[in-house]
């Protein structure tokens, strides 16, 4: 039996980039209604069947004419022209304006077809009911918006792969667009394995613990907008291990085991993913702490995770790879973890070879600065995570940082 | 009728400080399962009903032994010990061990009463399967998890307005609480108002418009983690908008009113909060630009925001006011947008005694830097915020940015 330590770690990063180098994703697509589809993910360039404004509209409240007959107005010369009625909202106009006539226009009327301006009502005085007075002139295309200003007939409104978001939905249903193709999130399956362990509502006896990992990881995928499935808990058992793992398998894009993978007797997860299809295992053993035990897998184009049956080790590893693979499969880049900048209360050391990562605190100092504290203690407790605010990376092959040192804060 | 220049406007920041002064927010609650919980707010402490681990266990794969039987012992005089057999995970210990005894034991696995170490399999040699050497002294307390090591029992879990994350999850669950009580997210209440407006999926006639600012909206509020609710189109018939503003107003916490609110003979929004209660409108007037004519109330205990009904308007005014108004309901401060550090590359002016508000796009220099580039055009365009990265705020009373300017973009 092979010691933990003949492990050939990777930094997380290049076992990432292993697996992308094998992994083309296939995501699916589907229909939905555009009004439903914040956050989603297109599955192909969308254009615009139609322009938009539909027709000349005004930008203001005021007076529709033909600029020409403003020319030379001004307030001591007001221009003086009849006044054709008003256009309500929500009308085409009923007759177009001729020379020397005005039609009252609210802010996004349609102009009639001789209009070329608006005359702000600012800028103008009523005489009495049937004539008005315009005490500036106004300019071919004042305060009109063009049909087709906000976007052109045919016109890509948005492309492939584009994520949407509020102001997208708006500008797709503005154009008569109330649905879209969107890719279909990756099904992010879990399976947890171990005698020890019983779901969380179940009552529990001495030498049990509740599986809390498959949560964790589908709150996780959940946050990521995956859709996450729990497969439930596989005994110790290899037979059976294996069988729920291959029909897991079979109904996700990407699966995440939960188990001792570190190498041990009782520990088949290796050759349970070599089972689910080439090439298999791409590598065993990360350079990071917690995690080290991980396999980073690809089976049958589908990305397999093997991760420590730790709780922390578990989220903090599915934490550095789940939003890349989320965001790969879905064509677009992972978003960095909001970060706070904040000063270090406490020296940390971390170890040539491998990145660390420390449960902090963040509280206010009292010269205004953010102050990160580090929370010690045994790295597999998971309220360790629960009590933290964010995470402080120590990167490879440093000795770790001095306490007051400035440090990024992964906020999670 | 006044012009819009009579207007007594107020920054964004100070209408919202006048708001608060008057509003006391009284969220609902209700008791989720754990596990469906992420995002949510506690309504209250939660304490944890056991202690975690519930029993001493294994850090590691070793021998659980009595730490005093290895004193001294070191490679060249290893201590030998009778072995008692093997643990299985899940399973409490049939037998206590004596002195002189050990007991294979994997990680996670619950002590015999009198051990109190584990020594590594790295450490120890098999003679027989009756007896191992141990190469190694053991310190009583070595590579053991006490029991409430993790959290104790009656102790505070997490605290009332906490926002539930993945390991709080977890941690709740380790602790078996399946359910929690949390507070009920705002209903965020849209109804437009406008004769000119159908539903997105109406057949558009010369003059009307489809309204997409209730898409807009109720896509906005559901990314900040609250209820949308939509409440259709009224006409601008005053007795058909009061009456649906109060049928509305009676099923949201926080109405949202999108229609012509500039001063002007068509609007009837200032009457219409009035008329929903006391003290009704706080402010008419915002200092920002796009968004000027915006109304902020409170109407019996609920806010009430009148909205230009200009998609971009409303938009931007959404997106400065309602992460506000949703993260104060829940009790809780608001997230502050991710922003980019960028070069500007073309100066952007601004006017005193506003802030503007510049839509830009992001786009990486030759020289490595992050460069925003203004999008100029009519404010009014919806695509002009569809086809923008980010938002570049001009702070007020400045005269803007000159070009080269490193700004702060607002991602949105």
């Amino acid at each position: 039996m092979p010691s933990p330590e003949f492990f050939q770690v990777l930094p997380v990063s290049d076992a990432l980039t292993l697996l992308d180098s094998h992994w083309q994703p296939q995501p699916g697509s589907e229909t939905i209604a555009t009004a439903d589809a914040l956050g989603r993910v297109l599955a192909a360039d969308v254009h615009s069947p139609e322009q938009a404004p539909a027709f000349r509209k005004s930008a203001v409240d005021g007076y529709a004419l033909r600029a020409a007959d403003t020319y030379g107005a001004s307030q001591s010369l007001p221009a003086f022209l009849s006044l054709r009625g008003e256009l309500k909202m929500g009308e085409a106009p009923k007759d177009d304006i001729d020379a020397g006539e005005a039609l009252l226009i609210h802010t996004g009327g349609m102009l009639p077809a001789s209009a070329d301006a608006v005359v702000m009502l600012e800028y103008t005085q009523s005489i009495h009911e049937a004539e008005i007075e315009v005490l500036r002139a106004a300019a071919p295309g004042e305060n009109v918006i063009q049909a087709g200003e906000d976007v052109a007939e045919g016109a890509l409104v948005l492309p492939r792969l584009h994520q949407l978001r509020p102001q997208d939905i708006g500008g797709l249903l503005a154009v008569g667009i109330t649905e879209v193709k969107a890719l279909s999130p990756p099904r992010v399956g879990i399976l947890s394995c171990g005698d020890e362990l019983a779901p969380p509502e179940a009552d529990i006896t001495p030498g049990m613990v509740r599986d809390i990992n498959a949560y964790i990881l589908s709150a996780l995928a959940e946050k990521l907008g995956a859709l996450p499935l729990r497969f439930g808990i596989a005994s110790d058992r290899l037979d059976e291990y294996r069988q729920r793992a291959e029909a897991g398998f079979a109904a996700c894009d990407i699966l995440l085991l939960s188990a001792g993978s570190s190498v041990s007797a009782r520990d088949y997860t290796r050759d349970v993913i070599n089972g689910l299809g080439e090439p298999g295992v791409l590598q065993h053993g990360l350079a990071t702490k917690p995690g080290k035990p991980t396999i980073i897998a690809l089976c049958q184009g589908k990305p397999v995770i093997g991760l420590p049956g730790n709780p922390v080790s578990a989220l903090l590893v599915a934490w550095q790879t789940l939003p890349h693979l989320i965001a790969r499969y879905l064509g677009r880049k992972p978003q960095a973890p909001d970060t706070v900048r904040a000063r270090l209360s406490q020296r940390v050391a971390s170890v040539t070879g491998r990145e660390d990562w420390v449960a902090v605190n963040l509280s206010q100092s009292e010269d205004g600065m953010t102050a990160a504290e580090p929370i010690f203690g045994k790295s597999n407790l998971i309220f360790t995570l629960v009590d933290a605010d964010g995470l402080l990376r120590l990167p490879l092959n440093t000795g770790g940082y001095q306490a007051g040192s400035m440090v990024d804060v992964a906020m999670f």
